[in-house]
């Protein structure tokens, strides 16, 4: 048989192995065990739907982002699922439209993009979270803020930073007490992205309105404080978001970093009132994201929702995670039950096929030496 | 918005609601668990592959069969992977190649092809397993074949069928003790797996000689008897394949249904001397597929393996695994403290967003009163 030179893989593709794999299955399997006591139930969508179905719930996505093949039984374009929250969301709006509300549904899976973001050069990822469907109220961002934060810490990741934006604020405003043009707003925008507040004064004067924005970023309380000022000076026009994202604060632990940048937009092309970015000590960008958000359904007004997703993968490369089994080496002829009560115990036993084979080789601690395990 | 009708999926792609899909999840859970135990590492290879590194691997598969995309960076047709196995394998051959043997690996995920078979619609279907690596042995069998039943059976799955086939035994008669043309080796192939003993008889005095292998077939033990008495007829041709069998057989429980079909070569298109299909009690069609096969390594000769493939779709479409928690209703102002306790005990909970929300809508048994569950 000719072989191809070994291993080579599309780039953005890649095998994951021991140990890391398990440390991935783990985190997947602790995250939704977590959210499962919650009361969200798990849905497996397909890893690929027609390209039009699927495109017109991802609203930040471009079909040149789609990894696409032709259906040949349909003819049709299929596309496989660069995210998992649309699949949900077409689920909550059909399949299950009739099933009572507030409807909390989970999540895991891997997703697919024809390229990779600058920040990572992955093109597959693991994507896995949790949607809670028919409110978007501050209630049910506190239960998913602080789920998302419960799955993580039972996950075994620390040093966790939640960081909150208001992804329809600039838009509300623009709409409202702070007019703004249409290339007006693009460009607030674009200076409250770069956070350059010289740029944006020199927009215009309706646009050096928006320079208490670029001071209410940081530290959660300090920035807070600031936001209020902002509103006050406004009438109060924002008291009821800064009001919810109190309220959403209130119920975190001490142990968790809260920080505000309340004109964050990148990653929230489609939730509405609120948003918020996860991150954890010592990797760098963000490991999840959520927020409220509305589905579309045929022939009635969108429902609102609210949810998280976590993408893990980041973690997992940088050694996340790793617990190694103790591994038990069992000769040939070994007591069978004793190997049996052992693996009830937590070992994980590595047999021998055959006489002569070394059980330290195979990353074994132990032998079983009669009915004891034995240090090699 | 404007809506396309909703929910239409491509044919063979569709969604898994709850229950169901939490039970599929559960099943591999357990499953993987169990394979763990025996020293099996899990690995998790990407979605899709380069159609020639992935096709030289897939005997069986034809470039047709495979969903396939045009990768936009390389240029190169990528394939969506249709079986794992392949990938463990090429895993095995390359970036483990260095890995002390035995190698022991386990995997799970979805695999999708272009088109569905036509026992199954499905195009996308969850596969998961575990491969022994370095080994074709009796020895290594036995493993295999017994860790398969001890980790369905640890998934709850009972009535399990073992159907042994010794995939390569006619071209292995052909070759040695009774001689065979191409023509009538093809006519004898395709009259043993109608089971038409006439026709069989009908293509020539050669081919009659494998009648034998015809009775040779159903409950194990009888059909033992009368592949030995053929292997006498032989002077003891197939007599060590004989031994395999029965060495694998003699730990399977008595709970367990063993049959053989020699000649059964449908699912086998890769493995070699040993082969077996498992079914369960009230599912049409196999659960699961194993045996031993050779894993292709540049610049060295094929390595030995030994493996099995869990395809657990039917099962959950057929109900198995719906196990239902324990919901219970969070009234809004509950003990947060009591409801974490009790859902630490098993319970799932689901907190009410606002007041007057109906808990037993919500599928609720028991709602959170004070600090006791109260059944509604």
């Amino acid at each position: 048989m000719t072989m191809i030179p070994p291993s080579l893989l599309p780039e953005g593709l890649s095998d994951r192995l021991p140990p890391q794999a398990e440390a991935s299955a783990r985190l997947a399997r602790r995250v939704l065990d977590t959210v499962a006591t919650h009361g969200y139930e798990r849905v497996m969508p397909p890893l690929a739907e027609f390209e039009d179905t699927l495109t017109q719930r991802l609203k930040s996505m471009r079909a040149q982002d789609l990894v696409r093949a032709v259906d040949p039984v349909s003819q049709r374009t299929l596309a496989f699922r660069p995210d998992m929250t649309a699949q949900v969301g077409r689920i909550a709006a059909t399949r299950l439209r009739s099933a009572p509300r507030p409807l909390r549904l989970s999540y895991a899976g891997p997703v697919i993009r024809q390229k990779a973001s600058q920040l990572r050069p992955e093109r597959e990822k693991m994507q896995l979270g949790a949607e809670l469907i028919g409110s978007d109220s501050n209630a049910a961002a506190v239960e998913i803020v602080n789920i998302a934060i419960e799955a993580l810490t039972a996950a075994g990741v620390t040093g966790i930073t939640i960081d909150f934006t208001l992804p329809d604020l600039i838009d509300a405003l623009a709409a409202g007490p702070l007019p703004l043009g249409a290339e007006e707003l693009e460009a607030v925008r674009a200076e409250l992205d770069a956070k350059d507040a010289g740029a944006l004064v020199a927009i215009s004067p309706a646009a050096a309105a928006y320079l208490p924005l670029i001071e209410a970023t940081g530290p959660f309380h300090a920035a807070m404080e600031r936001l209020e000022a902002f509103s006050a000076s406004l009438d109060g026009a924002i008291d009821s978001r800064i009001a919810g994202l109190r309220a959403i604060a209130k119920p975190i632990g001490w142990d968790i970093t809260l920080t505000l940048d309340p004109t964050e937009r990148h990653g929230f092309e489609f939730q509405n009132w609120f948003g918020f970015s996860i991150f954890a000590e010592g990797f760098i960008g963000e490991i999840g994201r959520g927020g409220s958000y509305a589905i579309a359904r045929a022939g009635e007004t969108d429902e609102p929702a609210m949810g998280f997703s976590l993408y893990p993968d980041p973690l997992i490369d940088a050694g996340f995670g790793d617990e190694r089994p103790r591994r038990l080496f069992l000769p040939v002829g070994h007591d069978a039950v004793r190997a049996a009560a052992l693996r009830a115990e937590g070992w994980h036993t590595v047999a021998a096929l055959a006489d002569g084979e070394d059980g330290a080789a195979q990353r074994c601690s132990h032998w079983l030496d009669g009915s004891e395990p034995r240090a090699y």
